[in-house]
Order: structure tokens, then sequence, then C-alpha cells
């Protein structure tokens, strides 16, 4: 069944411990999607420039991505530099918005209905505006970051009342609730309507809490490290790509989806980029799933 | 099965966020001997001074520990007072070694040969003596902490090299090894000798690494928390308690462990001293592991 996934796609220079790239593809989508695109269809909405390189637009097509909802906007595409001194926290050197500073997402015909939606990390103001022109979707989902959470508490609140999953960090969500337990946080989230919250922890792993029970699962054990953007992007591309090529939400397949989400994770951060999730093929990330099991 | 534990008692004064308290019962070997005593036979092999508490005797005694090894010396017992900023890190505000600066552990008759020995974090010097000492085990174990790492690290990895299973902190086992990765880093302690390393998370749980298998356990969720102090004595404590009661070291038993371990450390940072580890009946212990199960 078809994940359509909305979010920023951009060009990243970055630095990390393990070396410097400079303009590989990058943003929230392309992550969420390409990580996605190991288990479902997956429908990719978003803007690029007219710099966007051929090569990034021909990985999409060879991961079976749908880009009827990729505009192509005269001018630059959105970049980012950053650099990790460590891989918790990525300093940003600087944000160009380009041509996602009047990015307004326009679902296609074919992204109204479908199985599932992932707003992925953009203006709460643009996921509101997706959420409108919506007309029926099995699972919505959604991501953010701290910078929304300080500029627009209320708008991303109106998001969050409005979908099923919350994905968030652990510092996010006790900045966004104003609590320091995760888990009464996670209740405070529930409270607003979502089933399903999912609180990312970097090398420690997530936990999903929902309104029954918790599912703690460890990160993967990978290393070296190379780069860890985008992990959070990749572990909801996971998630959500194995769900809906479940199509059910029962606890055996959410449990199954964090798993799934938990070695996107992993295979992103053992590479710059998104190569690491193009790296091997299903077979192996069943095997990856298998060693989590036998691991808990 | 019997499990002896030596280490250090004594009389702490804490600060936490959630309050103060003065001159109560602490010490590696208070926490781990009472932890394992919902369990196991327990003997406990320490020294107080001639001001220790009656209370704190009777507590022993009515969790059936054996005190042949508890030595009461002449003058003031061994004291700890600390203060947390958040409940990760204790800043040290005062250390009176007193009695204990002299202590000379000796096992007495019945301790020579038990199922199980754990050497609770102590002076590595005063760990090798106890090895001595030591005539058939079937399992030893230790615990360590930074400070012992940074000033005779030759002497502890003589400790580890006669040991089974290494009880160590995150911070310590990258400390003690110089390698950033804990995974690399539980292999170069495995290399020494012992079986098993339990690396101690705080809030993230452990991990449980053996030459063949990982095994990932999430902190047991808790709240409001009072005092981590004895957190890693507990955990070490009912790992142990539990080892010894089954007997033999199978997976299965090594997996079981580790989650009693962690239901002992849960319970012992919800109240200040070992109030927490004393609070609840075997029944109810076994329905928390029952749900650390049902969350992994």
């Amino acid at each position: 069944m078809s994940l359509v996934i909305v979010g920023s796609i951009g060009l990243d220079t970055v630095e990390t411990p393990a070396g410097k790239v400079s303009d590989i593809l990058g943003g929230s989508a392309s992550y969420g999607s390409i990580a996605a695109s190991n288990f479902t269809d997956v429908r990719l909405v978003g803007v690029v420039g007219s710099d966007f390189p051929s090569e990034a637009v021909e990985l999409f097509k060879t991961r079976g991505i749908d880009l009827q909802g990729l505009e192509v906007q005269p001018g630059k595409t959105f970049r980012w530099s950053g650099k990790y001194n460590d891989f918790n926290q990525a300093e940003t050197l600087s944000t160009d918005l380009n041509v996602f500073a009047d990015f307004q997402p326009k679902l296609p015909d074919n992204c109204r209905s479908c199985h599932s939606l992932f707003l992925a990390n953009i203006h709460p103001a643009l996921q509101l505006s997706v959420l409108a022109g919506v007309e029926h979707y099995a699972l919505v989902a959604c991501d953010t970051m701290n910078y929304w959470i300080n500029l627009c508490p209320d708008l991303l609140t109106q998001v969050i009342q409005k979908v099923d999953i919350v994905f968030i960090n652990e510092d996010e969500i006790r900045l966004y609730t104003g609590l320091d337990n995760i888990f009464e946080a996670a209740r405070g989230i529930l409270a607003l309507g979502p089933k399903v919250v999912l609180i990312k922890r970097g090398e420690y792993g997530s936990i999903m809490v929902t309104k029954d029970s918790y599912f703690f699962a460890p990160a993967y054990p990978i290393y070296p490290i190379k780069d860890t953007t985008g992990a959070g992007d990749s572990f909801a591309g996971g998630f959500l790509g194995y769900l809906a090529e479940r199509g059910d939400l029962s606890e055996e397949n959410l449990r199954a989806a964090v798993r799934y989400g938990t070695v996107m994770a992993a295979l992103d951060v053992s590479e710059f980029s998104v190569k690491g999730l193009i790296r091997i093929g299903r077979d192996k990330i069943d095997a990856m799933v298998q060693n989590l099991e036998r691991w808990t």
C-alpha cells in the first residue's frame, strides 16, 4: 500500500569526525522516502530548484519512488550545512532556504487518498496545509524539531491533534511538554489525540508509547558511524514503510515496524547521505531485524 | 546458593532534587547485599565503626544476611556526602574513610567456598587480596568506578583477569579501554578473560555482552526518582542474587538476571538509601520483571 511523504529535499554539506562531504542529497523527505522504499510504494511531495542533480532524481526513480508531487522551481535547491563535533548534535553552519522559502506543498491527485501519510520535519503551517487537502488515509504521522517547538508550539499542537503517530526526540518531547519525565510527556501527547508516540533517543534507541503499553528498542550496534544526519527520518521511513507494507496497525506490526525503523536508522548512520539506506537488500535488512529480536 | 559480597558499608548524606537525607545507610556492599537478599542467601564482608547504627545491623539480619564477615572496628564508619544537581552524576562533597582506611577484608570460613562472590566497588588492591583468599567459587564478579580506573588501572586489570563478570558504566568502560565504541570496548574486556560484561547506562538501561551475543535491556520506567545512589550496586545485587538462586549460567538465566537487576535498580532509585529495595516482596518484583518482558 502507498505511503506519501511530504518534507524537505535538500543538498547538504556535512562535516563529521569521519570526514566531510559537500552538496550531497539530504532533507527529511529524501531520507524518509528512500528508507521507506525498501518496503512499500512511496510517493514523494516536495520542491527542488533547477540545480537539483539529475542523479538524485534518478536515484528516487530507481527506488520506485513516485515523483508526481516533486516540484522543480526556478532557482536553487534548499541547502543546509552543518558540523558534528560528536555524533549527537549537529551545529548548523548555514541554512539557505532558496526555493523552499515559498514552498506550498500541493498533493497531486494520486496522493489525496493513500494508506499512509508522513508529514516529515517541515514548518507546522505547511504540515497543516497538507492535512487540509487530504481526503482519506488509514494512518497519518508527523515529525518535528526543536526549532518549530520554540517558534510555533500552538501550530505544532494543531498538527499533533490531527495525526495518529508522532515521532519526536527525547529532548524535543521535554521541550514541547515542559515535562522532564519522558513517559509523562508521552502521555501528554497521547491525550491530544495520537495513538502512538515514538520517542527517539539516538544511540540509546527508541520507545514506542501507546495508551496500554511501552515498547523499548535499543539502537542497532553499528560502527564505525560516519554521519548521523537523517537518522530520525530514516527511522520514520522504515517504520512507516513497513507498516504500509503490512497494512494493519496490530501491536505485533507496530513492534516489528520499530525494529525495521531501527535498522534503517543504523544503515543511515553507517554512510554519508542516503548511501547506507540502499546498500543492502531486503533479505539482509530482515536478517538485521532478526538480530535485534535475538538481542532483546 | 550463597552469594558473598565484599565492599563498602557507609553512612551517606545525600542531596537530590527530591530532598536531603543525612547519615543514611549506604555503600556498595549495603546496596548490593540488600538487593540480593530478595533472591538468595547473602554473606556480607565489610567494616563499620562503633558508631554504626544498630538499626542498620538489624536490617541486614531481618533480610537474612549473614554478618560473620562484618567487622566492627573502634572509630567512625565510612562517610560519604554528595549532591545531585540532576540524577545522572553526583558531585562528591566529602569522603571520610574513617575505619575503611585500614580495611583489610578477611573472608570468614563460611565465605571461602560459595556459589558466587561479588567484589563490589572498592580499591582494586582490596579486591585482589580477597581473591587471594578464595578457595572455590562457581562465579566471581567485580564492579569498579572511574576513581580506580584513573588511579590504578593496572591493578584493576589484574582483578578483571580473574573474574567471570564485570559490571561497568558506559563512561567507565570508555575511560578504561580508551575506546569510544562501547561494543569494541566490551570485546576488549572479554579478551582479558571475563565471560560477561554488563555495561550500565543509567536511565538508558544496560547491555550484556558475551562472546556470542548482546542482550539489551531498557531501564524500568519509574517516577518520581528520589535518589540514584546505589543503582549500579542494586543492579549487580539483583543480577547476582537471581543467578545464585538459579545456580547455572545459561543464557536464559543470564537474561532473566539482567531483568531482575534492572528492577532492583529501579526500586532503589524510587527511594532514598536502601528503602526501595525492601519495599515490595518477591511476587511484585516478579510482576515488574514480567512487565519488562512485555515491553521489549
